[in-house]
């Protein structure tokens, strides 16, 4: 079988040129005699792809000697537990905005441990959206400030971030490196790998190192930043194979120029909303100047012809359509791995299923 | 290159029959059009993966449904933290077993969250051992009893286990699933998967519901085992392209039948610690009674021997010798998929070497 178009939401497609290569060195590793899976995480070879892999993201994030580079394992679910744990300490505050399924999850596990300020609410808003800045309530002296930069599930993105006294921290899981950011207005950054950078599992995390100082030395040493700065992310066994293709995903970014790929996120997306809003047969679920660049949620006129799009466009070879479970509709996951013709071909089943059903 | 002998402690070697299939479908999974590793952990093909692999450990380790089978992100080190973050409460002590350097760092980490009793220390004992049932020094209403049944670094390894009225916790990360063991008497263990079950990055953890259910409510939801078993490992999204590795070697373990792999590790074993004692030249690392059949570790005469011996083996083809840095030393890891034609060869090269050098 081909392969097909696949608009997940993550795990997601990856760049064919990646696997490729991951499966023409599978058993045979630069000519190690073993897998890069099988290589011990202490050794040479192992320790070149690690090094790469920082090297190339601080790179590709345009940052300097005083962040950090981490890849820790348990995606960005992980990172919404640790993050607290570290830096919101008995008697402060964290503020938190709410934006979402995703926003709502990381201040649910922050509650866990400290106390939480929603600095603004628009989880439940339809069509969906982000904040504007000045809708924060913020808190004064607050721990930190947190923001989930797209929300994956409603399809709305944050298209610039707030200024903030207090550290700036923000879940990019569903849109890092997909358009130009300027990372050093953050205090911290991660994203759960299984969308823009590689495997399910990871977390690429990229941090301050003197707000990592900062942090919280009782926890358990595994979830102390410091100590993974410290030990260069092998405080324990990294997930090492899945690392080593985020170092592929890397080089594949900066090979194909970052410039390059963010301008073709912008046309990819710009295809799909165009076919949304060429008359009133679809409806796009954001919120014009909220509309994401990687997740195109939209629904058609009823529940019954988004299930039969669904089907109909898995048939032609377009997989993944299925809004979430949540919010049902449909949604086209486009990360900067989708190829272009995948997402023309389908703005044009788009437009010929209206001309079919409308 | 052909492939070498890999003796590392973990990541470890892997059946080559299973890199060989994950190598044929890593583009196209069983028709699915896309790698398994693109595939949505609520889809389809990943749920397949993912039950296959929860039956199949539940099976090879002879367990009812009074068991969960879980796959957490975060290898052992991850259950180091959340072990005593669920079952070490306020006001309890666990009692833990110090037999080297693994049993330490679960020490280490305890000691973060709660009250720790050292129920024995054999940590620096030389040669290495484990402390024999009636060395233990157990508290009264423990809240668990913690123990690590082989020490990778020190190759000691614990032949029977103690009987406890306090829940019986066990790492098993280096020799799980490797020789008969009645797994009904623990009330958990968990075992990094890099040495006998996958890749680096996940741990298989199997625990009685009756003693999640017990579990601190109140921390974050992705380390509460209870929730966990309630979302199948899917609170967040798994690692599921390790699991799917480890549903493969649990199909693998099926297929040659666990009682014959169990037999061969002894086998295998045996050849080498017949090269370390048929004279004085090799001297075991580990007490006679405690020898472990997964790590076989040895010293010549001097260190210089010792680098001679690790960089000859290395041009003949044997990889991963040195022993772990904190000790020195040789060490051959022998875990499952060890072929029993590498640990041979490996036995008659010691016997060489000490012909040549003794």
């Amino acid at each position: 079988m081909a392969r097909l178009y696949n608009f997940s939401a993550g795990p997601a497609t990856l760049p064919e040129e990646v696997l490729n290569q991951v499966r023409d060195e599978l058993l045979d590793y630069d000519g190690t005699g073993m897998s890069i899976m099988e290589s011990s995480h202490r050794g040479k070879p192992y320790a070149a792809v690690h090094a790469e892999a920082v090297a190339n993201y601080s790179k590709l994030l345009g940052l300097g000697d005083d962040y950090a580079v981490l890849f820790l394992a348990g995606g960005a679910t992980g990172q919404f537990a640790m993050l607290p744990m570290n830096f919101l300490g008995a008697g402060q505050t964290a503020d938190y905005v709410n934006s979402g399924a995703w926003a709502g999850k990381a201040i649910k596990e922050a509650k866990t441990v400290g106390q939480v300020n929603v600095a603004a609410d628009t989880s439940t808003d339809s069509p969906t959206r982000m904040p504007a800045h000045d809708e924060l309530k913020l808190t004064d002296d607050a721990a930190y400030l947190h923001i989930c930069s797209n929300e994956t599930i409603s399809g709305a993105q944050l298209k610039t971030f707030p200024q903030s006294t207090a550290p700036l921290i923000v879940d990019m899981s569903s849109d890092i490196l997909s358009r130009p950011v300027d990372y050093s207005q953050f205090s911290m950054i991660y994203a759960g790998a299984q969308k823009n950078l590689g495997p399910a599992g990871v977390a690429l995390v990229v941090i301050r190192k003197e707000l990592a100082e900062t942090g919280n030395q009782k926890i358990p040493s595994i979830f102390r930043y410091s100590n993974q700065i410290a030990n260069d992310s092998l405080v324990n066994t990294p997930p090492t194979f899945s690392i080593y293709i985020m170092s592929l995903v890397s080089r594949w970014l900066l090979k194909e120029g970052p410039e390059n790929v963010y301008a073709r996120n912008v046309e990819k997306a710009g295809w799909l909303y165009e076919s949304i809003d060429a008359d009133d047969f679809y409806t796009g679920a954001a919120q014009l100047d909220c509309r994401s660049d990687m997740n195109v949620t939209f629904t058609t006129p009823s529940a019954e012809l988004d299930a039969m799009m669904i089907a109909e466009a898995g048939e032609a070879g377009f997989s993944g359509l299925k809004g979430h479970r949540s919010v049902g509709g449909l949604r086209a996951s486009i990360y900067n791995a989708m190829p272009a013709e995948g997402v023309k071909a389908l703005a044009d089943f788009m437009v010929d299923f209206r001309q079919r059903k409308g």
